[in-house]
């Protein structure tokens, strides 16, 4: 996979793309990174990308050109330019984010993510040239930069090979459906608070068995909204029902 | 305000703290960051700060002693130690961060917040350490740090003197509640796309006005949950007729 951001920031990446999870993908070969600065697709003298917005009021407006620009030239310099990219513009208008679309982004070859920067962006870069608008969540962030390595992350740890043994196995709360139970280790007894007798007890089937209630008790406390009452088991119902009585 | 990072990748915040509207505020005195490596508050020779989960499975689980320790060395260390700190905990787990978060964040004197790294966290943590955990979206990440910095830059991007002028004036989508309007810049004509005459017009009611509608209709078309109906004006309730109309 190609995966290219555009942005008024490329430092902001460099320790980003060689970090932990990231750096390994792209020394394996998996993935590979670039940052590029869309300023040097500026058509005028002075190299502005953004320009007073058409109606008046606050705010600067990233131009088309910019942006145009350096798509095309991405894509023209591509080793496949048949295959044409994802080009994704992180704005707070954008798609909510969620890990279905990650999955979805993972199977793709190019990725090129459009970053503004306090900035709006010039409506035709969204009706002509983006394939994609994405929000990572409803808060107000300066730049696009920092979604863009939300999605980057998401995607590069969802591709064959990038994650290690050692963080595979981890049972990740979004892809169950379900918030993780609680995790405990050594020592048994930390200060005055100790692990829960059950988890040092070796019976594996009661150990599964706290683990899924206790799953089923922090998602239910919670983010009720994730529970499914139709498809809920006998057992998980009258566990609801204990925590309804416990409250 | 103070923001400390417990990590164990404290390189993947120098450039971010450096960068754009972070590197101003610290310069102009407004917050002060700092990366703290957790590993070395490991209470073992050979620093290790996770250990294998009580009860069995796969994936690792950060122990309690190193966390425990960089807290309550920031905290003692601090000029203010009377001041209590928000100990935020990055995890899928967490209340889902939005705005007002934010906005409640952004008036504290000292937020410390911690990240794992594909490891979970031992329960301990989160009983009796942590003020508030967050998630901010259900995706899947390698670790906290990316969510850190969402919550860093929607933080303190609300800190008086933090945004200059080419920034503050944007409206943003989530801080009104709607979704922003389309925005355009020069030129008037880009290929063969043509900015809305409405907006050259001169005529600022209309311009006012065509905002209002075209940012009601991406909001109706795209997130129709943030209308509350019973908030709606008649021009609004007019607007929304038409769209259902056209579509």
């Amino acid at each position: 996979m190609r995966i290219d951001v555009l942005t008024l920031f490329p430092e902001m990446f460099g320790s980003f793309f060689e970090a932990s999870i990231m750096g390994k993908a792209q020394e394996k070969g998996i993935v590979q990174f670039q940052a590029v600065n869309f300023r040097s697709f500026s058509t005028n003298k002075h190299q502005t990308v953004d320009d007073y917005p058409y109606g008046g009021g606050g705010g600067m407006v990233l131009k088309p050109e910019p942006i145009f620009g350096a798509v095309e030239n991405l894509v023209s310099a591509s080793d496949r330019p048949a295959a044409s990219p994802r080009v994704i513009l992180l704005c707070p208008q954008g798609e909510p984010y969620h890990q279905r679309k990650a999955e979805e982004l993972s199977r793709e070859e190019h990725l090129i993510l459009v970053c503004g920067h306090y900035e709006g962006y010039d409506e035709r870069i969204r009706e002509h040239l983006v394939t994609d608008e994405i929000s990572i969540g409803d808060y107000v962030l300066t730049g696009g930069e920092i979604p863009a390595m939300t999605i980057i992350d998401s995607v590069v740890r969802l591709l064959p090979g990038a994650l290690g043994n050692e963080s595979s196995a981890i049972t990740d709360s979004h892809s169950t459906g379900r918030l993780e139970y609680p995790h405990y280790t050594r020592p048994a007894v930390y200060r005055d608070w100790a692990v829960p007798d059950v988890l040092l007890s070796g019976h594996h089937e009661r150990i599964e068995e706290w683990r899924q209630k206790e799953s089923l008790r922090r998602t239910w406390q919670r983010r009720r909204e994730m529970i499914n009452p139709d498809k809920l088991t006998k057992a998980e119902k009258s566990w609801i029902a204990e925590f309804e009585r416990e409250t």
